[in-house]
């Protein structure tokens, strides 16, 4: 059983995660609060590590998340995508030449200044949505590569959604609708043909193209409505090559009332967490 | 040690918890979107039932789950104090008069109408931010009352904020600060003398009294600055008797970039999850 | 609106949650791993620091945390209740004399010594289940109390469980079945009379009543389940005076299969999340 | 802006995630508990549901559920690996013939028998640890592949690991130690050649191999072990060509107690939840 063989160390790689940064923009009075989740992995010559022990070529990854801070107060943290850039750029520059791809992800938290009513706060600051926005940055001798995204964007519409005419078989109970709650949080990642000058803005165009998609669409299923949104995307942003989405179908269920004397015209829903269908989909430019 | 005791049955009492509601309020095209999440629990005669299994008095958690359902179809599911309420008094009303108590919990998810540039799109809605609103209604033979309060409300102050003075004993290691990152995120409670008959504006005071302390407060510590919120609270409507503060304070600690020849004069933070302080008071009008 | 009005600081209390503790016991090359989870509360003379902001009586969330980790350098961790004790009388005793009345709360992680077929690793662990051990001391000027307990102990019961009998009113759907699955998460905590000396003994032997009669019972109800291993738990342990129980019902539907032509004698289930029923109970002794 | 491009549709696929399934297996009074977390995704001929709304290959999400409860009814649920391929060849051979692609993945969560002492209860069940058996079939009109694995597998060794003769550059702040605390939460998924037809004793004799690698091994860094319990895994069995493997470093920092006048000889750990290292291969048999 215990035959001598040859394993082939074909995938290698290591990084930090959830590195926590948060960095205070100071303009006089007015402060700018930035708090970023970041992630590396690096990938390059670290046989020997996994093999026989000999740590010599590797970048500890308490080194790696020294660099991230170190880089966050000597440059700017935003736009995301080119603090991922400059740190993957870092990596793979490091003076040891062990390191043959670097990946940098950042995901970025939504702090907002604080109002109330016409009152602007200048150094206050409140938690934002579960919506994220992400850049990935991967580095390597032969390319740059930049793909941003958004993440936990959570979107509901309570019109213009329906689902018929799909496949009935024997295990068919779900009924026909034309009238449901389409409830979802959008994932979608998009890739730049070249690293971008204006990501910021780019993100708000796609964002918006995104947003506004989802919301004047006439839904014949959630695949219809992700399909028509990556479609708009790359529509309205040249910069980029491909899109991919993955939006779960959070059911929500009319609450059956008749047993009470009620009817229930689409009024009272049930939310469920679980189970919930997964729709996904890979748009790339022709 | 088997030994003959008879066991005081002092506390009894079961609801449903995480009761799942979504109410879909149409007029015409605009519609409202309001998502609850609601717990139950009933005090009463039930020592039968705990003890010899005999469950004649019990009013099933199931079936307080539709009676939550059924109300939100036929009456309004806001202001969440008045849902509260009424759902409380069905239970204390049960025809079986074996309920001598009843506690209706409710925590509003704060769905927003989608806006995107000038437009408002009448029926898509974007998921809030991790603030909650809350209210308890606890409902007896002698007394109604009502709790509100907010939870999850996430708040950073990144100026006027120090922590001096403090204790120096054999185990302090704390440096003194005059310039540091306060974060935390605020839960409150608000008890009302009577029930309110306009909750939302009650609500919508309190919130900005607490928020306008928070941001404006020069602060010595967070207890300091938690009991200002508090006061502030209680000034500002005086239709309540007491507010309860309970706010962690969640560590921003700068990270030291001296042994890489870099200074940080409060820019670069490395936030943390864990271990957090908890600050807490209740104060109550004189 | 702004009235002058006097808020009486009622309750003013602070402390670290979520002190992670992990202390390794070498006994030659046998390793024992204790991880904990440690919280801290102290009430006292701090209303000058709430409410003016002077903190000369403030012992740091920071300094409370010192403590915890160098108590449990000079000191054994376990039993929990003797650590938490330990600690509590040291805030107690601080010689500012400003401490009134501290708490200290205990979680233990559940690691355990890895076994694979008949070989013990000696300094090997593995994580254990969702369980843990809670201990809490409370000591002020005129007593000292522990409460033991457990959370998160998941406990399912395939037979023996019916639910019948119970009032069927105008919003009751739930149909009687005297054969369903019981499924739970314990939480308990009972109280000692005066600190226990053996406390891991009178647990093993608290948990054992409360598994067995959990086990063995024929249920009417989750109500009357939890009665018998209240009570049994009082039955078998002198020492405590009172013992509270709460016990989520985690319902597992029974799956429709006859839309397929297939039955479902109780063999394929459903677990749901969400709603859930909270039972529970409080039993002192008499 | 507004260009006319056509974009290709790449991906598509769909399914559904968190189908809860219990399944009690009764042997007269002995019962078995079977709790499974499923997930569902097809590939296929969707094109003209997402381009245009045309729903008429659409294999619900819904259904897709259906099918598995039904599956379960009427098959066994275990070994896992072969109720996944059972389940992903009936989406192939699903009579619509639009599927081109079916992937299931299932995950099992480890209930355990109820013992106290030397009984043995026939139908009560206890939670076991967060480590979870995984499997996941995909079946296409060319392939059929089954990839097992485990996730969660929470490990810690406390002597034979150290980390030393690392990178040191100018942002190297790490110290070498020769003595640390290892501690993982093991991500382990190997593939078989084919189907296998003993899933679970080969699970058993892999997992053996992994937790005594782990347990053995004289690291160097968690690179060095992670890839020799790969190596083990691959030395095992035969029947998997290659196994992946990801785990996290989760540091526990030595709490350094000098300032309290007291030694820390590797006793007293603060275990940190953020940020962790991920260390990660890919061994395939040559």
């Amino acid at each position: 059983m215990q035959a001598i063989i040859v394993a082939k160390l074909t995938g290698k790689n290591f990084g930090k995660s959830r590195i926590r940064l948060m960095k205070v923009v100071r303009r006089g009075e007015n402060h700018d609060l930035i708090e970023l989740d970041v992630s590396t992995d690096i990938e390059g010559d670290f046989q020997e590590a996994y093999v026989v022990g000999d740590n010599r070529n590797i970048l500890a990854t308490d080194t790696q998340k020294n660099i991230i801070y170190a880089l966050a107060r000597e440059h700017d943290a935003t736009p995301i995508e080119n603090f991922a850039l400059l740190a993957a750029r870092q990596f793979l520059a490091h003076p040891s030449s062990v390191i043959r791809k670097a990946t940098v992800s950042v995901k970025a938290l939504p702090w907002g200044r604080v109002f109330s009513g016409e009152k602007a706060f200048p150094s206050s600051f409140e938690g934002g949505t579960a919506e994220r926005a992400t850049a990935t940055a991967t580095v390597s001798l032969e390319a740059e590569q930049i793909e941003s995204g958004v993440s936990g964007w959570e979107l509901i519409k309570t019109a213009d959604s329906a689902f018929t005419g799909f496949i009935k078989d024997s295990y068919t109970t779900l009924a026909e609708t034309d009238d449901r709650i389409l409830a979802t949080t959008v994932t979608a990642t998009w890739r730049y043909a070249s690293p971008p000058t204006d990501a910021d803005s780019k993100r708000g165009l796609i964002r918006k193209a995104l947003v506004e998609t989802f919301c004047s669409h006439r839904s014949s299923s959630l695949q219809h409505t992700l399909y028509a949104m990556g479609r708009a995307a790359l529509d309205v942003c040249e910069g980029i090559n491909s899109i991919r989405l993955s939006m779960p179908n959070k059911h929500c269920e009319p609450v059956d009332l008749s047993a009470f004397g009620l009817d229930n015209p689409n009024v009272v829903f049930a939310p469920t967490s679980e189970p919930f269908g997964v729709i996904e989909a890979f748009l790339e430019r022709d």
